[in-house]
């Protein structure tokens, strides 16, 4: 047996862990009732994990000594983040008749693990809740720090609850089944933590890349080491009024460039526009003199040698012009008076958060990078 | 002008004050945005509450500076505290642009109220939120602790969160056109404060009660002292884990009659249920021989006396029979292998939980009172 690792993220009296390893699944039963004793659950999941680790569950659970009293298995995809599939989820669990320290269980990538966990925040306002992320991104990402919720037709993840899991298990054996490009872009999340204020962390993936696709402690030791950067910001600023803004490392301009192709995951999944735009963060950076050009030539080098795509150029199909690309950034944010917040570094780990971007300078970036 | 007292509801980084006095919609601008500046406001009322009060709440917020970004008047009733009309706020409120430090105000009872405060707290994983309750029940109950919520097919109130307000506005005079039904019902949940734990509360009221239906400074003091009542609670047990439950008496008993006329407002409504439920919770003490059946009697006397029902035989109606009640008890609750918790008394003022009540002794006393 591989060896586990445990996270803790420290939030007081909300503090849970995240363990790290193979075979977590098969030992859920275990270890949830070990932690929550007596507890009963909801599994929620997706068509596609379902297929292949759901009965895994199932059976890893009731060996263990806990009770399924509800599956819920939805269409994959994120049209599955929206009202109607928050009320089938929350009837569900309420006709099992779930208790306020009863588990919603979520089985699935971020599309799941936000879903059932606003379900889990606003039944009987708030049960236990338990991630069991099985994408890359979730592992990595949105499993960790209790932001849950659902999409509206004004936006994405407009409506949810901060509401903390009681545990995670990230199962870095269940990526074996995770589409290579879902595993890709997961790895851009990844890459981000070392690239926000880990140096030693992007120099070892750089090393390291290779063992943490194929599996094996490097990749457990990867989605550790993100779990912890993760949690640090998280236990700094739970509800998002300061550092946690951090996480948005290219995430200002990969929003624009998802906008752009009308989130069409067939031209760019998130985690792809994720990785142009930390590189286009990094060398809008060297324009402001902020950080060396070298450093957005190492970003770009790594990310590229993991077969992600790295440049405005790399995206499929026609792409808008760069007025139109600020128009995406703006409306994504609150801007005041001209002047942009934007995640910006002076070097490789070296990130901040810089509030007042005049949207002139990103303008003549966008249009430099796209001519 | 008629005095204004504040309630200070003390949660720390939660904190907030409730003020109660007439004509306090009229000042409601300069009043929030010396609290909340530059907020902008969404305002969420019902059909009733409109057509009396929602021009008056308009202007008084415009001329203190606050701007209303929108209007959203549901029909009146329980029946709007459901998913297609959260989501209806929900949109409206993303609709006019409103953001985490702007305010959804919900002018309306315990209805709006808590479909309001669940539309603050998950948009953008929660808004500011202000209270401006026009109904007594809102007043002394509803609006104070931060439960919001919906209803589900499963139950009442089974699904929301606790989203504290940043202010209360508890208008007496908006009062005057409150049914008188629902204004007697309302003072139901008054007059269990004073049961509770607030003997000279209690005493106050019988002498009083005639001013505080009247308006004028009674009526304020009386919800004042309802809403220190609560406020206490709530800062002891902001999450219902506890001494919360206390505020449950009079409920046991009350929902189940609200069940048995299929929540049939025409035949009985909440709070009249609550008097009954009262009247019974100090009946059932007095068989226990817990307290004396005098307190019985002078708790009947005094519902009697302000016109609500304080019998079973008061509801109009076919009744079900005391093992059909015991059901909808039962159903009520979680029960442990026959033992019932419920809200006991030891006297006027002197409730407490009983966690082991034999649900035989329930069955016994119901037959005796229906007989
Ligand atoms: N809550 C947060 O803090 C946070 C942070 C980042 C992202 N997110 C959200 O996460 C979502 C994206 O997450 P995602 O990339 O995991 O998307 P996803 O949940 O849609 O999963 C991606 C695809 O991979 C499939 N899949 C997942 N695990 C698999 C496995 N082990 N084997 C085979 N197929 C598998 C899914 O069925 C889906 O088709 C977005 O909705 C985003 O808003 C949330
Ligand atoms: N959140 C909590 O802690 C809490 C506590 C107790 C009750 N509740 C909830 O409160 C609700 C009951 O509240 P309610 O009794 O206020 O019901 P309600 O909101 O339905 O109001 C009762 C009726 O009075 C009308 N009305 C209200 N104010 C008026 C005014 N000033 N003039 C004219 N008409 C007016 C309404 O339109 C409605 O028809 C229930 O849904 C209950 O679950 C919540
Ligand atoms: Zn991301
Ligand atoms: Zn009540």
């Amino acid at each position: 047996m591989s060896k586990t690792v445990t996270v803790e993220v420290g939030l007081g009296d909300r503090a849970y862990d995240i363990l790290i390893g193979s075979g977590l699944i098969a030992r859920a039963g275990e270890t949830i009732s070990a932690r929550l004793p007596g507890t009963r659950v909801a599994i929620v999941t997706d068509e596609n994990v379902a297929a292949s680790h759901l009965e895994a569950l199932k059976s890893g659970l009731e060996s263990g000594g806990v009770a399924v009293a509800a599956t819920i298995a939805l269409p994959a995809g994120e049209k599955t983040k929206g009202f109607a599939f928050l009320q089938e989820v929350v009837d569900a669990v309420l006709g099992a008749r779930l208790e306020r320290r009863d588990a919603v269980v979520a089985l699935g990538g971020g599309v799941i693990g936000d879903l059932a966990g606003f379900a889990a925040g606003i039944v009987r306002r708030g049960m236990d809740f338990v991630q069991i992320p099985t994408s890359l991104l979730a592992q990595v990402d949105s499993s960790v720090g209790g932001k849950t919720g659902i999409n509206s037709a004004r936006g994405k993840n407009l409506i949810g609850v901060f509401h903390q899991p009681k545990l995670v298990l990230a199962d870095s054996g269940v990526l074996d089944t995770l589409p290579i490009r879902e595993f890709r872009a997961g790895y851009a999340e990844l890459a981000k933590y070392g690239l926000i204020d880990r140096p030693d962390f992007f120099a070892w993936l750089e090393k390291n890349w290779r063992e943490v696709f194929e599996g094996g402690d490097a990749r457990i030791e990867a989605i550790a080491e993100a779990c912890r950067a993760k949690a640090d910001v998280v236990a700094r600023d739970e509800f998002e009024t300061g550092d946690r803004a951090l996480l948005n490392l290219g995430h200002t301009f990969g929003h624009a460039l998802e906008a752009a192709t009308a989130y069409d995951g067939a031209r760019l999944v998130h985690g792809e526009g994720v990785a142009i735009g930390m590189v286009l963060a990094h060398r809008f950076s060297a324009r402001l003199n902020l950080a060396s050009p070298d450093d957005a030539v190492r970003v770009e080098a790594h990310l590229k040698a993991v077969g992600l795509p790295t440049r405005i150029a790399d995206i499929p199909g026609e792409m808008p012009g760069a007025d139109k690309l600020l128009d995406y950034i703006t409306q994504d944010k609150k801007v005041s008076r001209g002047a942009l917040t934007f995640i910006l570094t002076r070097g490789i780990g070296q990130s901040f958060i810089a509030k007042d971007v005049p949207s002139s300078e990103v303008l003549a970036f966008l249009r430099d990078s796209l001519g």
